[in-house]
């Protein structure tokens, strides 16, 4: 017989159990503590103003001594976008994948962090300690490349997070969803699995990243002039299909959108994608080349008003022009919330004679899932066998459908454990139980508007609000004419209080009223564009002026 | 041969083309007008405190002497919901379907017009005349019930406006679309067809009404304790399923929410569901039932702050309360941009411990659409074989669509004409084209909240803005504690500008205060729910006080 070891477990989600995005968790062994994955969430529509959210860590920060290091399970922004404001706090060390890696590079870099920053390399299938934890990093299939989930070995047993995954039996990379491993570890005994929830309302299978391939077949093959695929910057299997088709179909390709280009270049360096020479052109050069001979590769997908696709919609790009009969692809789903920016976009993209393809449902889709549907839940659940099943990833009702799954699944799963970001999990040898809660929320970041070197490099905290203040400027736009009516009106408080009733409120106005001046009829009925623009623009003029970072919240009121 | 007539016919969109909600159309020859259908819009996210949207009739009042009336082809509200706002500008006759009416009625008497509306019955299949024109209904099926096209006898042809519609073989009240009247038109040759684009990117047929039959058999056969349903007021169809099953399931049926009793209460009038005796209870009388032997149907699918089922899902409600173990059925579509407030309140529900039933992509289907898929839209262009085909009720790219499966139908449709709202589309003897733009836009509405008749009472254009201003209450809540950070900030302009530095506003903050103080946790962290209820509080202090109705826009702040 073992001797069971004493002490205690802890499982402690910060972020993304119970909400969508911020997933970060701590787990934790005597003194001893490791944090899988370090993630944001972008903000509700309720948020004016605020970029993106993190978690709460003062949960790490209390116990700042006993936190040996973080480890991510693939690139994604829920996942890895909340690192430079968690290294800032508490720069310990970060192990991730090589490509992961890459993206943790460049955002860091971003943040002035890189050269403090101890990154470890890791790889599927070699395993690596953390403290008191060996760590066995298992390849695991998504919509990003070189993902993995991790088993980590623990004085109690193994506890498997499965990371974000889908079980794709063909990715475009080859590289496999690992099920030998996870079969091995069922067979071994399991502690617990904690398991992706993100599609748990979804019947049957995730299509292959490979099905979109038919989809891109067929647009290429029809598509007579010039030809605007849009997916996210980070969907390599997406980028590499686009790309290679581009090829054969003998067309240039440009790519549009700083984070296109830096993903496509990291892709690019570590073997991902492939691009055979003179097939990349500058934007520049797209109106040197016959229609029928261009792809152009833009960001954009969810109608963000500064994105490339955004703009090139409402005619407002240097280098990407929509014209009559060219084709523009979305190769995305529609983020809940984004709705109307899309479609307001898809309807300026029509209204430019544009064919737009997007996710309507048909066969073969334009978008797949990155995330296993319900079937695969199941196979991951029966190949590892777990004694206890934790959700993770999803709203209150996804981890709670998630448990039902996993609660029907009798001789597959020993014991279903719900838990929500702030629950302490506490295993020991008799078993789980939840404890008491850590403190957990949501902290709100107004990261600076890109390009702007002096706004990149600071990432700052917004919690004092107090100390910045606010400005709201408002608006009044008359629908009918598109005219603004009257001086707009601001409003602000916390902030640079004795000078705001004089001159930096009138030269505000004017700086409102010269970017309304400035926009195209079609970016004024967009308000979306609008309010970026007059952010940022009266951002810079403050930041300049005053030094100071208030929340700046345009309100629009149609009269 | 014919002597065409020398004239020209006019199709005039107020709303509804190239936008989603605000359907109106108006139809002139020489110096008769007459209007199809008087609809409003729910307005987007940044509309602030707006609460509908209605068109602006300019073109109408301009025309006043000419306008002959009013035809509504259904009660729902994108169709009727501008009604009161327009006849108080413009008083016409209106003729609508008795089942149309008596929503119609309710509404106008809501805004104290209905002594002077003069109203006209019709029905599907009778004939008669508004000015010049011969118009004669023709029976649809749609999620709504009397619901009509209409056949527009012209002196240059018959124009056939489908109204909304899909081909539902076997609608619940057996009252069947007319297939018979259109093929006769078909025969005799159509001027135009103006059909609904709102499902064009729907492949298939739209499943019938009955369909939802099916699941909740399933729902009352498993159910074991209360069971609450919800679905839009308007659903009459749905309503009458569930009271059937509920009778046949030996519950008793408690209606929640006005409009769920208003809609409920004609219906029964109307003969569309009947109820037999004793199975109607009060909410007050659910306790009294032992809770299997109890249905409540309630109002508020798309997550709405005040309405029944939110109140309910966070333990607010007098009479509606869910135990562990209840079922929630949320019979409706969710309504883009409606997704984080809706699926908020199913993690509430689940958090109660309820099952949760929703709009899944699960069979049996819990809900269906109203509108026709493709198939059913190329069903009537083969039965009508218009000479032209206008899309209508659609944003841009359904009405691109819809114009290019139309263009695509060879020997079955002339021309395809694309208009949006404002465009003027000209008939004469020689055929149709785009004539000169008309002034449209949208009119933001203010409508009171319910309950308060004061405020129900009046309707109140809110295009001057500056008279009455506006209020922006600014909350900081600390996320992690859920506490109200500082005294509120209360922004003002436009109003009451002498006393609003001094007692109102110190007033105005105390109420703030004390609303968030009598609210619940839950409420709390819900801020759809807290910001209305802020809403509402402080509009009742500002009327009472001021007797001014400045726009109310809560802003939280999470810090």
């Amino acid at each position: 017989m073992i001797t069971m070891p004493m002490g205690k477990l802890h499982i402690v989600p910060l972020g993304g159990l119970g909400e969508f995005g911020m997933n970060c968790m701590a787990v934790r062994w005597g003194d001893d503590i490791v944090v899988i994955d370090a993630g944001l969430m972008f903000p509700e529509s309720e948020l004016l103003g605020v970029d993106i959210v993190v978690p709460d860590i003062s949960y790490l920060l209390e116990n700042r001594q006993h936190v040996r290091g973080i480890v991510l399970t693939h690139g994604h922004e829920d996942h890895i976008g909340a690192l430079p404001y968690i290294l800032t706090e508490l720069n310990v060390p970060v192990y991730a994948t090589e490509f992961t890696l890459a993206y943790v590079e460049d955002k860091l870099d971003e943040h002035q962090l890189l050269d403090s920053a101890v990154l470890n390399e890791i790889r599927p299938g070699q395993r690596f300690r953390v403290g008191p934890f060996t760590i066995h990093p298992i390849q695991v299939t998504h919509s990003l490349v070189d993902c993995v989930a991790l088993a980590i070995h623990t004085p109690l047993g193994v506890i498997i997070h499965s990371g974000d995954f889908k079980v794709d039996p063909t990715p475009t990379d080859n590289r496999l969803f690992d099920l030998h491993t996870f079969a091995e570890y069922g067979k071994e005994g399991v502690l617990a699995l904690l398991q992706d929830s993100t599609n748990i309302e979804r019947p049957g299978y995730t299509p292959s990243e490979r099905a979109v391939g038919r989809k891109f077949d067929e647009v290429f093959a029809r598509c007579q002039q010039r030809l605007f695929i849009s997916c996210f910057s980070s969907s390599i299997h997406r980028i590499k299909l686009a790309i290679d088709m581009a090829y054969q179909h003998r067309r240039k390709v440009a790519l549009v959108g700083r984070s296109m280009n830096d993903s496509a270049e990291i892709a690019q360096d570590l073997g991902y994608i492939e691009i055979p020479d003179g097939t990349l052109i500058h934007p520049g050069e797209i109106k040197n080349f016959s229609p029928e001979r261009v792809l152009v590769l833009i960001s954009g997908t969810q109608g963000e008003p500064m994105s490339g696709l955004s703009r090139a919609a409402v005619d407002n790009h240097k280098h990407a022009k929509i014209e009559p009969g060219d084709t523009v692809v979305l190769s995305s789903r529609i983020i809940p919330g984004n709705e109307k920016a899309i479609y307001r976009m898809i309807d300026h993209l029509y209204r430019r004679g544009a064919y737009v393809i997007y996710d309507d449902g048909s066969h073969p889709p334009v978008h797949v899932s990155g995330h296993a549907a319900r079937e695969e839940l199941k196979l991951l659940i029966n190949l590892v066998r777990p004694r206890y099943f934790i959700p993770i990833h999803g709203e209150y009702r996804q981890l709670k459908r998630h448990a039902e799954l996993a609660g029907s699944m009798h001789g597959a799963v020993g014991s279903v454990m719900m838990i929500e970001s702030g629950d302490v999990l506490e295993f020991d040898e008799l078993g789980a139980r939840k404890q008491t809660r850590v403190a957990v929320g949501r902290i709100c970041i107004d990261s600076g508007s890109r390009g702007d070197v002096v706004e990149d490099l600071i990432i700052k905290d917004r919690r004092h609000l107090s100390e910045d203040g606010f400005v709201l400027p408002i608006i009044a736009i008359n629908k009918l004419t598109g005219r603004v009516e009257s001086v707009p009106e601001i409003v602000m408080r916390g902030f640079a209080a004795a000078s705001a009733e004089n001159g930096l409120m009138t030269e505000a106005r004017q700086i409102i009223i010269a970017t309304l001046e400035e926009s195209t009829e079609e970016e004024k009925r967009d308000w979306g564009v609008i309010k970026e623009k007059i952010r940022q623009d009266l951002k810079r003029f403050i930041v300049k002026n005053t030094s100071r970072r208030p929340l700046i919240m345009p309100v629009i009121l149609e009269i």
